[in-house]
């Protein structure tokens, strides 16, 4: 019910664009309007405004398109085998054969997707070719192109039940990390090592969890008060410096569970934490869940930041703050969607999924984060994976 | 020394088909000219034919940032702060500075890759979009653009000795995986616990060998006969199906080191091998030393192929053989050049890396690969990362 809740709701925004079709190959896409989350080669997906949606995949992929909705139909061609044809060729006659008889004029594209999700397999990814355009137009010589990312994305800003439940599941696997991260923090262990267990306990626990299938962690773990510090900041990575009796460390987790995203933080300290640690890791879980009990449909991203900004502030902190509190995600870690930040208008309605996520950062004392994801309920709020937030 | 090898290889090469500059994002291209391997954010490398190099860059990479080769000049702009600008703003404003005074007639650019490394945060992965060429004519309005991918992948094609270096290092680490998996194949065991435990021994074991710094691991675990037999395709994924007594497990492994990768397949059994297992695992052990004794400098691929493929035909087996015996690799998992199939009428030289790794797959029997990556020597080859090759 609720998938075609969101296919009826693509569709009325197509129409209200006046897009006679989809083509999309963004593995998050395909996910989207598919059911069917595709891992390496090029999948395309063909998502008409009238009639059945068509997926042209990877012969290799039999198995695993069971996933794809009912409605969807497929066409396969050979891959990774001595006698696969060159794929953008094969790809080229199989859209041709999606849409002989019928004239689209107007076809929605990825144009301007800048940043994506991978696809489970993180070795390799495959990219959505800057000539496209002209692949598609040589395909579709009579049509217009039509830049459709952004549809796309406001699309996958409001989750239906159906994902809900996809992504409750993830954020309910991301906690598996979280306690391996609470139980394994201690004097000697390193970043890489933390880093390290909790994506094994993620990918060994999670999968086969609620039935998932593909399941992957990315950590990043931060060690001491001077990694921590800047440990709000994307590039930081986990290093082997060893923990030492006292110090707190950083854990900044993504996990993707079927192609659902979770994104989560916690910081523990290894030993008897200092009455510093102890009164900021205090502000930031009180700004956290002010931030939280913000959350409703109506209110703006500024209203929840505020919310979390102003214990910091009250606390005397504000300008150890200095990231966003928080940011849509689902089909991706970060959606482009949903920014909670001082000067976001964006309005909350029922089925958006945003992370908290307020820190106080200080040199001298070190990096403190409490992330949770929360989805907007109808009257409220629903925070997924519900996990302690301890520091000891 | 070698760096600059790389640098006046790729100058030679603008010279000849007329480039000015290469503007290029994806973290694979950007490594290859600067030494330099970006994460997150938008990191553009303006690399003219005369000139310094310019790197625009996230602020928060100054730490990173060391790695990049003397001569590379940066421009940095503030990213994943509240005060940070939008992205393709600023690059756009520092792209212009990189170039200003300078006239460029002709600028080459990622056309037409549809494949990449991603970044070590497997989490995210930043795209280059489809918009590319608008944006980069809107700097360079007067400059006609080039599609230099082929140009790219070419010259990535050989190696130099400092690559060589960090690719020989990367099939070192990837060892350690290899050694975790032998360690662990047992009775009991499920592909994914293996997987998990594989990519944390090489995430563990290698970040700070021989200095490395940003290390992970991607690996498929297949179990059994029936699992295994399909395990040449790509797309197959570790389950939580357990090892019985005499199963084999077959192990895909990727590793990336700093951003040079390795490629590592092998195969064991839990217990004691059945004669018919050890049969097959001989031939196709005999059929990868084949290949690899087979390489040198002025060899085809198709040349390497055939020395794997005829122990393989010879044996019997051919028809169970059904992919190429290797790939071309190095700032990815998989370089577009350099096949070694039968058709393959490209020439090895001396710095090419390439994988060999033949495989039977027999639904009864199950699947065996062994893969190593190999680079071409001035008089024959080196084994890169050298590991045992045992069933049991």
């Amino acid at each position: 019910m609720s998938v075609m809740e969101r296919l009826n709701r693509m569709r009325l925004a197509m129409e209200a664009q006046g897009l006679d079709a989809l083509v999309v190959s963004l593995p998050e896409n395909v996910l989207l309007l598919s059911g069917f989350w595709p891992m390496i080669g090029a999948s395309v997906l063909v998502f008409p405004l009238h009639g059945a949606p068509v997926c042209i995949l990877p012969e290799c992929y039999e198995g695993d398109a069971k996933q794809l909705f009912e409605t969807v139909q497929t066409l396969r061609y050979p891959y990774g085998i001595l006698e696969a044809p060159e794929c953008l060729s094969a790809v080229k006659s199989l859209l041709q054969e999606a849409s002989s008889g019928l004239s689209w004029k107007r076809i929605g594209y990825e144009g301007s997707f800048h940043t994506t999700a991978p696809s489970w397999n993180c070795a390799e990814f495959l990219l959505l070719p800057v000539n496209t355009p002209a692949f598609l137009q040589s395909v579709f010589p009579d049509s217009e192109l039509i830049d459709a990312s952004r549809l796309l994305q406001s699309e996958r800003a409001l989750k239906t039940s159906f994902e809900a439940d996809k992504l409750r599941r993830a954020s309910e696997i991301s906690s598996f990390g979280l306690r391996a991260f609470e139980e394994l923090v201690e004097v000697g262990i390193s970043g890489v090592e933390l880093a390290a267990a909790v994506e094994h306990a993620v990918m060994v626990q999670g999968s086969g969890f609620d039935d998932a299938v593909r399941v992957r962690a990315f950590a990043q773990v931060a060690t001491g008060a001077k990694e921590s510090a800047s440990g709000y900041r994307p590039n930081e990575i986990s290093t082997t410096r060893r923990l030492e009796d006292g110090e707190i460390a950083l854990l900044e987790l993504g996990v993707v569970a079927d192609g659902y995203w979770a994104d989560r933080t916690r910081v523990r300290v290894a030993g008897r934490p200092t009455p510093e640690q102890r009164k900021i890791f205090d502000i930031v879980r009180e700004a956290q869940e002010a931030a939280i009990s913000a959350i409703r449909p109506g209110v703006t991203g500024a209203d929840v930041d505020e919310a979390a900004r102003k214990v910091i502030r009250n606390a005397g902190y504000e300008s150890l703050f200095p990231h966003v509190t928080g940011h849509g995600l689902g089909f991706r870690y970060h959606e482009s969607i949903y920014l909670l930040s001082p000067s976001s208008e964006e309005v909350l309605e029922e089925g958006a999924l945003v992370t908290v996520e307020p820190g106080i950062y200080s040199e001298s004392v070190g990096g403190f984060r409490i992330e949770d994801d929360v989805l907007v309920t109808k009257t409220g709020s629903e925070i997924l994976g519900v996990y302690p937030k301890t520091l000891c």
